[in-house]
């Protein structure tokens, strides 16, 4: 099964916190492999494959490779082009040939893992010699097979972290901004939103109403839930997914410029919090307002969880691993052998099985109410964090005796 | 100058990542001193003074009041609320004396320095002894008089680390998501949106364009701005103040709703980053998404500077001590003593003289280009933030000879 040749490494789609750390295991364990002679960086994804923008991996110093795993975002950069037509993927196989890459490793989510498995065909068709293996990667959380994605673990923890402080925030200042929403990514998958749960830490901690879109978005059911926490606490933290839709299956809010549509016919989503905001107001005459993090929240390199960077570097290993042993089309995913204490082994997954297929958050994660968790998804989601949030103060509050409003 | 009696500490205003280190410092001091008999909270600010609703600080454990120091927001809860009138005044030193209170701290910003103020010159007035002390406070750094506000160190932090991350995020995606705007917080002084500065750590780091409400906007000049930016590197990262405004100095948005305006009568600010996207858009044709981390800028645990922690403790120590000695009526101020290295002690200053004061970024401060800030600025704001960013890989691309496309 010996092949002998060059390595190409790609990342692709949405930075991660932990993208970087996929890559440097590969590297690191490439780097051990006698058969693989140079090893290639494609600068932006396909794009620099269509373009030859090729980098010299070995002349990185071996520090910058070991900063990779601490480095946010897509340090090899990324895209988001989509391969038009056969021609495309001719071009970028006669680039392969060109270079002798016969290890092309993509670190990306499901339209890249579709990208991924067209080369790997096409190679096969073209009985060109090819190993090209699938690195998991999406703070979305959505790919199928793999029980959780490399990127997801650190934007949750980056969430619990930004909604337990915002929640202290509003707790505050409540008798003057009293409702909050903070709005989070996921595009048709509420695995992000739902990573809010773990900021709560004592009832009614914030967030009090998690807003997923696998739950159809009601505005009747959504006022009474919100003046039922805020008859109780006099506040409310709502978050709520940027992909949020009605019953009618529409985004509650998207961009209605042509301009904010991708290469693959997503729509630029963001502005639900906003919408929210308007809705509380309109309705509940109450003051809401909105903090909608965006990018900020899936690249954060102090956030990052240990077992997500961890286990990022560990599909890169293994991505290479399996390559060298003769694999080819799959996509390495992480598997969970025990919770606990939590371990986490991988496996693969043909590349076909992931290619432009989403896994939303099931049923059985989300709670009756519609607004909230259940115990199994905090369960799942919780080892995945990196360890507890740091302890804070939470005063006892022992009230003194009144004495003129007796 | 003994004076025997109860202290009541409170906090006003928004939360900060330190305001609990201000009150954690001035309590820590006040256990020293025999002529404070007991030690109460007030929750809500001045609302927990107008409805006697105090807890007693000595039945708080001694962990709690030292995680204090490292919790973020406020946990005496604060509020925005204003004394309308000579009664409320009233009402309030009856409160005051009622539970003998004797030494009176309040950490807030301009607003609250204000209140302070007059309950000092109320208390003067009608001879009943009352010591009433400031602890500066705010993430906008906009008191006069004192060199930097507790709180703006760690806002500062914040925001350099996540303008740093989304940066990375766009210089690797841009080929698909090309231009970033951030919204900062600071209503009328441009000191957190400055502060995106230290983000930038090599050329051509974002950000790359500050928009400070102390400069007009001129769209015209915005345009050619982000134009210049986007031929040299194909793409663009912008920070820009929540109260930027246009010519007429008018807020370039702000939310058109009464229920958004606080008891000061200042508008809830924000949207301004989507206006810029909108303008982007519509007149360059290049698709921009806006970031406005909102509230979770002001009180982040995992970001809090550990210079500002120690200078929000230190100006709580200073206030019991001051007050003991005797002093009342003041703000305890922050002194730099030195830059290199950086060496802070502290002053004070009549409340009167903070009072309803904005202190804006001065020229000296802001470059010629009217987008960026000065060398002078980059020196005043480094100490401020607790130690430099962890470090990252930054590839050298050493890139190989294209063999197709020669």
């Amino acid at each position: 099964m010996a092949l002998k040749g060059n390595a190409l490494f790609a990342q692709s789609g949405g930075p991660t916190a932990v993208i970087n750390s996929s890559i440097a295991g590969a590297i690191t364990e490439a780097q051990k492999h006698k058969d693989i002679t140079n090893m290639y960086g494609s600068i932006n994804g396909v794009l620099g494959v269509l373009n030859e923008n090729f980098i010299d991996l070995n002349k990185e110093s071996k520090k910058n490779i070991e900063l990779l795993s601490v480095t946010p975002s897509s340090a090899l950069g990324s895209s988001r082009h989509k391969l038009k037509n056969a021609e495309d993927f001719d071009k970028l196989l006669n680039v392969l040939k060109a270079h002798n890459i016969r290890y092309f490793f993509v670190a990306g989510g499901n339209d890249s893992m579709d990208t991924a498995n067209k080369v790997h065909e096409l190679a096969v068709k073209e009985k060109y010699e090819l190993r090209v293996m699938g690195l998991p990667k999406t703070v979305d959380n959505d790919l199928p097979v793999t029980d959780h994605c490399p990127g997801y673990g650190s934007v949750a923890r980056w969430l619990a972290l930004a909604v337990r402080d915002a929640g202290l925030d509003t707790e505050a200042i409540y008798t003057s901004d009293t409702i909050k929403v903070i709005e989070t990514m996921g595009r048709n998958a509420g695995w992000i939103t739902a990573s809010t749960a773990l900021a709560r830490q004592r009832d009614n901690d914030a967030p009090h109403l998690i807003l997923l879109p696998e739950i159809p978005f009601n505005q009747d059911k959504f006022i009474t839930e919100v003046e039922k926490v805020y008859s109780k606490l006099g506040y409310v933290v709502i978050t709520c997914c940027e992909g949020l839709k009605d019953e009618n299956g529409e985004y509650l809010t998207a961009s209605k410029r042509n301009i904010d549509m991708d290469k693959f016919g997503h729509k630029q989503l963001g502005g639900v919090g906003e919408t929210l905001v308007s809705i509380i107001a309109e309705k509940l005459k109450i003051k809401a307002r909105c903090d909608k993090p965006g990018t900020i929240q899936r690249v954060s390199g102090i956030a990052q969880s240990s077992t997500d960077r961890a286990e990022a570097y560990l599909s890169g290993t293994m991505a290479v691993k399996h390559a060298v042993e003769g694999k080819s089309g799959y996509m390495v995913t992480l598997v969970r052998e025990a919770n606990e204490p939590y371990k986490c082994g991988t496996g693969l997954s043909e590349l076909v099985n992931i290619a432009n297929k989403e896994r939303k958050v099931p049923k059985e994660f989300i709670a009756a109410s519609g607004t909230w968790v259940t115990k199994e998804f905090l369960k799942y989601v919780t080892p995945l964090i990196g360890g507890s949030l740091p302890e804070y103060a939470r005063l006892e509050k022992h009230f003194i005796a009144k004495i003129l409003s007796k």
